[in-house]
């Protein structure tokens, strides 16, 4: 608990003066004033979160965290479990999406093992650090101990000190039957009603949706988690690969890092984070509104507002990517245009 | 004329047996089928315009066409007209934001002086096909003669042919005043009012705002161009590198190239090769929702829905070049991924 401890003292609120001298140079820029709109208030808020005068964006960073569910005994997902460990091989290989989608943008993709239910085979690129064997049925009891919870969030915390060396963090998740815990993080925390926050996941039917619906509802009503105490929510049903995301973000905003969230899971995350310290809350990025009906909900209540609208409904990271180069974009119109006096062009 | 007929001639509707098969292949990708939303219809579409079974998106070409408009005069922008031939400049010295934009998403900008009312000095990149200087001021008569409107699609044709060697192409404009012809254009063809489909441009005054609507009512009720003939609606109430990009359009099509417009102007350029021949339509992307009022009635009229909604109102063609790399993304998953058979994971 002392390294989350230490990470929290360390967040500070963007550099509000600093935001000011960029808007001044963005208005000197040969365009008319705010002519590129979002471009131009990514730039001035990058410049805010990094505390730098003229920033980069170009080494991104995606971290991708695997973990299981005990929740899909319960019948919540369309695949079965052993897709998790198969989809962590295939991040390895590069064929998944998140994959082409990182060397689209430039980003370099860091893949880790919170908790897949089996043991992976060591190889290079797979970093494990495992908190166990996939956590427990969140409809029968918590999902970990507190002791488990704090461990997967310090570990996120380690994973920022060892792999986070760069301009820009991108959260993403692999984990089968993750979008129940994440649905019951949210519904706990904003207080919202669990059919309003939860979606359909990978793809099952009406009936298995009301069926997961009542599933949360029950790993709610029996754990009883605390809403003001986010450790005791991740704990009792959350899971590995969502502890491990939201010490990413807490470490990531301490050290000034901005933060592009995916989907349900890595928002769920998030909200996790946001709710230890609100003061992360400048500090993140919302890529996408996805198609899970809980995400705008919570980037709601996180002050968020979705860049793209594609669609997507993935995971692994695939939204923050797009949105990752959308942000860069921003940061190079501000670094890279021409003023007026330089192009020697007439204004107004 | 007979160049602009063999064009319109040229053009095919999309192959939907292939479309059909690249449907198949994006479903056995691994993710959940669907889950990478408009990516994957960008992939699909993309299949479709080229008539490839794997199409690549990597040469992408951005035409910025510049022109003036006699319009300017009734002050109508917030511009000097000046800053046309100034701004062509600074797009030559690379920057603009433009510039920056495309080499962010690795695109080529070709410029091209379709009617800038000073001579510019030759150097390289800059493409004179000069069809006057300066449109003619609509609120008095026509922009141009029937001869010119024709000459400067066929030089759209042209450009096309010349410098359009790639797999993608976006369409820009520069043009202190365009915003003006291009509501006209909106107004006549779609029928809808003038005030609804007229915005401030580089930014005026509400003031300014309403006297810009009259002078647009003005201009349609003194020349009274005929929607049925859009050569007709080109030459009484558009502009040289409004016809240019609408010859860009056609071209591309032909050639089964993708075309990504960009904002209200561009987009005015696409609805009079839509209104020549309405089988454009499906080659057609719309890169975005521009703040202008007019721009989202006319992507409606085409059955376009825009892809980003970042509060642009800039042109150069600076919104296509980012949509353009989300494209690319969709035909990277579609051709990159691995199957659920190649890479060993269990489906549904």
């Amino acid at each position: 608990m002392k390294k989350i401890q230490e990470t929290l003292n360390k967040i500070q609120p963007l550099d509000v003066e600093l935001m000011k001298k960029a808007q001044a140079r963005l208005d000197r820029l040969t365009k008319p004033q705010g002519s590129l709109g979002k471009l131009e208030e990514f730039a001035k808020k990058i410049v805010g979160i990094t505390g730098q005068e003229r920033p980069s964006l170009e080494k991104k960073i995606i971290f991708t965290l695997a973990g299981d569910h005990g929740v899909v005994r319960e019948g919540v997902s369309a695949y079965p479990q052993e897709v998790t460990s198969q989809m962590v091989y295939n991040f390895l290989r590069g064929g998944a999406a998140i994959n082409v989608l990182a060397r689209h943008v430039g980003a370099r993709v860091i893949v880790v093992d919170m908790g897949v239910a089996v043991d992976l085979k060591p190889q290079p690129g797979l970093i494990i650090r495992k908190i166990g064997y996939g956590t427990r049925n969140i409809a029968e009891g918590p999902a970990m101990t507190r002791e488990e919870a704090v461990k997967a969030i310090e570990t996120g915390i380690e994973l920022m000190e060892e792999w986070g060396n760069g301009d820009m963090v991108g959260i993403g998740d692999m984990g089968i039957g993750n979008t129940t815990p994440s649905s019951a993080i949210i519904a706990c925390i904003t207080g919202v009603e669990v059919k309003a926050v939860t979606g359909r996941g990978t793809g099952i039917t009406e009936t298995q949706l009301a069926h997961k619906i009542r599933v949360i509802e029950k790993a709610l009503e029996i754990n009883d988690p605390n809403p003001e105490d986010p450790i005791d929510v991740l704990a009792k049903v959350g899971g590995y690969e969502i502890g491990g995301l939201a010490g990413i973000v807490l470490a990531a905003a301490a050290r000034r890092i901005p933060v592009v969230l995916d989907g349900l899971i890595s928002t769920a995350a998030a909200l996790i984070a946001y709710q230890l310290a609100p003061v992360v809350g400048p500090y993140l990025f919302a890529s996408h509104k996805s198609v899970e009906i809980g995400h705008a909900i919570t980037l709601d209540k996180m002050g968020l507002s979705p860049i793209l609208d594609l669609s997507l409904r993935l995971g692994e990271g695939t939204g923050a990517t797009l949105a990752m180069s959308l942000l860069e974009a921003g940061v190079k119109i501000y670094n890279e245009m021409a003023t007026f006096e330089e192009a020697g062009v007439s204004s107004k």
